[in-house]
């Protein structure tokens, strides 16, 4: 199925709207959900709608939080997203984080009672829009298994980076600490295809290349997948996540951050307030002279892009590249959606009496 | 061949004396170079002495180097090394950074015009000491491929974030963004074995597990070893590192970043000034109190320490733990030094007519 981004954003809206989010909310809300449709990164986008709503009737999501500054510096603050959308609560940190970088240079917010954000690289390129170096993580339920250990501690824990250029566009790093997407697992379930050896293990820690010993008590594994290829530093990479997250803002962390699905309840003993972000901002021009910097940038990446490449047919691909294409692609001709999705879609539009129609 | 801390200072100092360096500069170098000894990351300690000594005798390191502050604000700033040792210039971005944060909450600093700094952990522990966070990292000269990719067009750029915690010692995430550290490949090379595959790869870019193949055109491959297991993750880690440390200090990036060693020369056509580091301190009380903080980073600590394990015989390690246990016991027993090593300190004894003995 096909939607345009139009009659996608508008649909979306309208189902924040319904849940009690204000105009604003709302319209940001739909934003950054669309944002990841558009971007290519599906599992991200409209895709959680349905859980978005299913967690706000279990009343786990707050849709008129008083978002507030409850700690902070010249540079840095905590805010509590007061158990709203993270995808209000993040742009709000964000929002911040540019303010205060335009006075000092810097800005970073650490964020606490928050839910899911979407994608990391919309929090980063608000920053990239003002010439700032844009920096967004958060941390998630648990999936992921430290190295030697049998036992989910951590969530795919993502960090993005992301750094304006001259003539090229941004050079956006925005990657799941974990070797593979839990998103990947999802769709060899649903194709009943196996999975590559050093994504998952069983609830033994034994590798195992079936995608449904996720679902029985396996973790996912750290970037690296094995010891003898770093997983250590996946697991380093991740626990800088959850700190910088959750254990600086006072959310919960690791095996106690709560599940996004609404039919697993959040641990009994929670440790902080929902979940965390972190999220900053540096002005390029803190450091030197924006249009340096960004011919810099721009010989960076044609050096990069001209790289000599084993298969001459694959192209080196710039970090970012693959969505900017995407973005370029789907705002023109439409949002393809999966039948799974459309369907979940279908039954909020009914749900809430809200029109949805194909392109 | 051990040799106490304290001796193996001295020397080190007086080695430093004799290639120009002020007293504060060789005490300094010399600290650097034993912290990474002591704590058992052997490739980054007085291994690498008699190189900054012909990098020297080649007039590629200033050991009288006027550092200075070439741009600012209130918690931004570039500094030029002026071709100083790295091992001086990074702790002198450091306690800009952390006089930065003392006043506005946190400090940021990026370095062009350097030489290769050490261990990366040595200088984010700068921060902890002060209840702060500590960033560093640094580029490297080309060893590294891009996904897709048979150039050597990044080092393995190591990143390093530390976090005081209460009882425990700090967490210390401090890890090369390669999927194996070169140091690895020197030891298979001198022993004669055969690597893991995964970790390079030939020139003409097909996976080997001679370790030769890295010096016949071969390179290191990213963190995630190829695009399956998420290499793509490690090159955009790197790249992240490469544009912080030099593209944003105005050093020389990618594959114009000097060769360490004395026996390559330097690309003919530089894009900066020698290589780039960047580091950074947040004051944890920036957040939230302090106390808090720790209490929480101990109650981590706990859990992942306690995490169910696959083998019962091996523990989860958290990160920064290995080095501090290899602190204590050297501290103690001694600096075990390799034969090739000692060799190496034996000549520069007899060229600067410096005294070194044995435990």
């Amino acid at each position: 199925m096909l939607i345009s981004e139009s009659a996608l954003r508008i649909f979306t809206q309208n189902i924040f709207l319904a849940m009690g989010c204000s105009d604003e909310h709302a319209a940001l809300s739909a934003d950054v959900l669309i944002k990841a449709d558009l971007r290519g990164i599906d599992s991200h986008g409209v895709a959680r709608l349905v859980g978005y709503v299913r967690l706000w009737e279990k009343k786990r999501i707050n849709t008129k939080p008083n978002i507030t500054i409850v700690h902070q510096t010249p540079t840095t603050a905590t805010v509590d997203g007061d158990a709203g959308l993270g995808l209000v609560v993040a742009p709000f940190a964000m929002r911040l984080a540019i303010e205060k970088a335009e006075k000092y240079g810097s800005g970073w917010v650490s964020v606490r009672n928050s839910n899911h954000f979407g994608i990391a690289g919309y929090h980063s390129l608000m920053a990239v829009e003002k010439d700032m170096i844009g920096f967004a993580m958060t941390n998630a339920s648990p999936l992921v298994a430290p190295t030697f250990s049998n036992e989910r501690l951590l969530g795919t824990n993502p960090m993005c980076y992301a750094f304006p250029a001259g003539k090229y566009p941004p050079v956006v790093v925005d990657m799941a600490t974990s070797a593979a997407a839990n998103g990947k697992l999802e769709i060899a379930q649903r194709s009943g295809k196996q999975v590559l050896e050093g994504w998952i293990q069983d609830a033994d820690g034994k590798i195992t290349t079936d995608p449904h010993a996720l679902k029985s008590g396996g973790s996912l594994l750290p970037l690296g997948s094995d010891r003898e290829h770093g997983s250590h530093k996946g697991f380093g990479l991740s626990a800088t996540v959850d700190i910088l997250s959750a254990v600086l803002s006072g959310a919960n962390y690791g095996p106690w951050v709560p599940p996004f699905v609404s039919f697993l309840e959040p641990p009994s003993d929670p440790v902080g307030l929902g979940i965390g972000h972190f999220v900053g901002a540096m002005r390029v021009d803190g450091f030197r002279p924006v249009d340096e910097f960004k011919a810099n940038m721009d010989n960076w990446i044609s050096r990069f892009k001209s790289a000599s490449t084993v298969d001459p047919n694959q192209k080196v691909i710039i970090p970012g590249e693959p969505e900017l294409e995407a973005e370029a692609d789907r705002t023109k001709n439409g949002i393809p959606i999966v039948d799974a999705v459309w369907d979940d879609l279908l039954g909020l539009a009914e749900k809430f009496d809200c029109r949805l129609s194909p392109y």
